[in-house]
């Protein structure tokens, strides 16, 4: 197959997105590739395989090259003699947090007629945002870390024993969130918080709980990963974050207690069918007491989650074969031609 | 101000776009007017004045035109000569239904940071879809109608007495609802609104209850309208349609018994402060036992419910200086230049 992998984006999240799409290089090594840039000022560039490093990003090498043009179904490069398709069978979209997550390319890809794979624009939104992700989940019956939402300029008492989590709804990574020990911080954090967004949800710091991964997709049946059980960090920094984005390896299964696997592909199936269509999510569950809990979607995860699969290319070949079809809407005017023989009536 | 009215789309409201565009064309008469038009199949062109007829589209004289491109800044027509952009001070999006309200277009106008009236993607989304809608409502501490949430392929029982009102939870116009008088027909239109959607909502169907409309906008200040009891129609056929997007008078404000207008313009403020920023909606409110419930949203209303305000015109100019501003991502490759700085130690 022909794969555009777009990535970068005006996103805080633009760096992973470019170590994103350099570790699917190395995975995707049975398809022919292009890689679209998404510059920080929202420019489309094609880059040469060959110049997909790191390097040539920061450095301002792709501000030489002529951006490209989204056009009626594809990108276009322009030149004297006309514009020009860039072919592929489809995209990957890899932009990780704003333009990739939030619905954004998913709206231009869709308005475009170019076959994409990545959350379609009403799932991007729904699960980049923290709070909107909980609603979800309650109205297909996936249960999740129960929560209060806090509004800017509201004054609210705090019904959650100390430890707490304060997140920003809305932004990927972790910017503008605190683990909140003691009352004292709280405000604080709470402030922090607000500078990033006007929703802000407070969780209970769930200590000592475990945690799985589960990836997935729908193709023409359900194609579930491994579960993984992550490695436990309060916060990742940026080296721990690399490695977690250059993923290529495989991963080991996590062992589970009886009926637990089944639970957490359940939960995972609810949440990804209708709504997820055409996409790989990962979800993040975490178990109390037994019961299976939604921490969060990951609409687009790092490298795809493509080290949780047995043969990750080979699915999104399969993924490709099975995009949503928009319905189609013939306009033929009826409404119109009837109003003007009313008035011709009259 | 030099407005560009976008209009048309792929949607099932595309022919009643088309009225909303001609009638903005009267109502905004001190404004130096564009009018873009999205065709079924989402070209954009550039029509002229003199062309905003209704026949000039169902009879396909836009064909004739060349397309415009949609590109960083703004829409341009390419030629020989090069690109020229087409003049304006912003965009306002009068696409109704899919395209206009799904957050397709807010997604489009955002990325290539073109100004525009209409609400964002995230407002697009929570109010395009009827169940989101309620979750929304409830979150921001607004009631709205009891309604239960029915999915393709489960069986449920129905907890609410007859009549009913069954709908699909996306599509904006009227399509797939059913008004159920009784069990016999439930059935059926449960069917029939899954045919439109793999979510339909069902709700008591409120028989006698008042109805009120606001509109508005935040601007520098609260810009509300007057308070609108409109008449009572089960369903709207195509001549009333019509009569309702191409309204340009004014209208009688409804009497309303002492602080229900408080009540109503408190509920809208909730609703739309601050998600909806840079629109003018219209809450549609219903008044159960002196309660005010939210019936619907409308994101992108008729004509922009540009009758419902003593002066339209200066208020859409106030809003273009009042638009959100998105935040500014400035992305440095820190993170890149930390991993090659560490890569190098090593």
């Amino acid at each position: 197959m022909n794969i555009a992998i777009l990535f970068g984006g005006s996103s805080f999240e633009h760096e992973i997105s470019i170590v994103s799409a350099i570790t699917l290089k190395k995975v995707l090594k049975q398809s022919t590739l292009r890689f679209i840039f998404v510059s920080p000022t929202r420019a489309f560039y094609l880059i040469e395989p060959e110049q997909m490093k790191a390097k040539f990003f920061s450095s301002g090498g792709y501000k030489k090259l002529k951006p490209l043009t989204l056009k009626q179904g594809g990108f276009f490069q322009e030149s004297l003699f006309g514009a020009k398709e860039v072919a592929c069978d489809g995209v990957l979209n890899l932009i990780h947090g704003r333009d990739g997550e939030d619905g954004t390319m998913a709206s231009l890809l869709s308005f475009y007629g170019v076959p994409f794979i990545s959350p379609r624009t009403e799932a991007s939104v729904l699960s980049y945002n923290k709070l909107y992700t909980k609603f979800f989940a309650k109205s297909v019956g996936v249960k999740s870390v129960p929560f209060q939402h806090f509004q800017k300029g509201q004054t609210q008492t705090l019904s959650f024993d100390f430890p707490v989590i304060v997140k920003p709804v809305r932004l990927g990574s972790s910017i503008g969130v605190s683990i909140v020990k003691e009352a004292s911080a709280f405000e604080y954090a709470l402030d922090v918080a607000f500078e990033y967004d006007s929703d802000v949800i407070v969780e209970p710091f769930l200590e000592g709980v475990k945690e799985y991964n589960q990836a997935g997709c729908y193709t023409h049946d359900w194609e579930l990963s491994f579960i993984e059980e992550p490695q436990k960090e309060e916060f990742l920094d940026f080296e721990k974050k690399y490695m977690d984005f250059s993923r290529d390896g495989s991963v080991e299964e996590a062992t589970l207690e009886e009926g637990l696997k089944e639970k957490i592909q359940e939960s995972f199936q609810k949440i990804y069918h209708p709504l997820f269509a055409g996409s790989v999510i990962r979800c993040d569950f975490f178990v109390v007491n037994g019961e299976v809990l939604l921490n969060e979607i990951n609409p687009i995860p790092g490298s795809m989650a493509n080290y949780l699969f047995r043969d990750f290319e080979a699915m999104i070949e399969r993924l490709f074969l099975h995009l949503p079809k928009e319905r189609n809407i013939g306009v033929d005017y009826q409404y119109i031609h009837s109003i003007h023989s009313a008035k011709g009536k009259a």
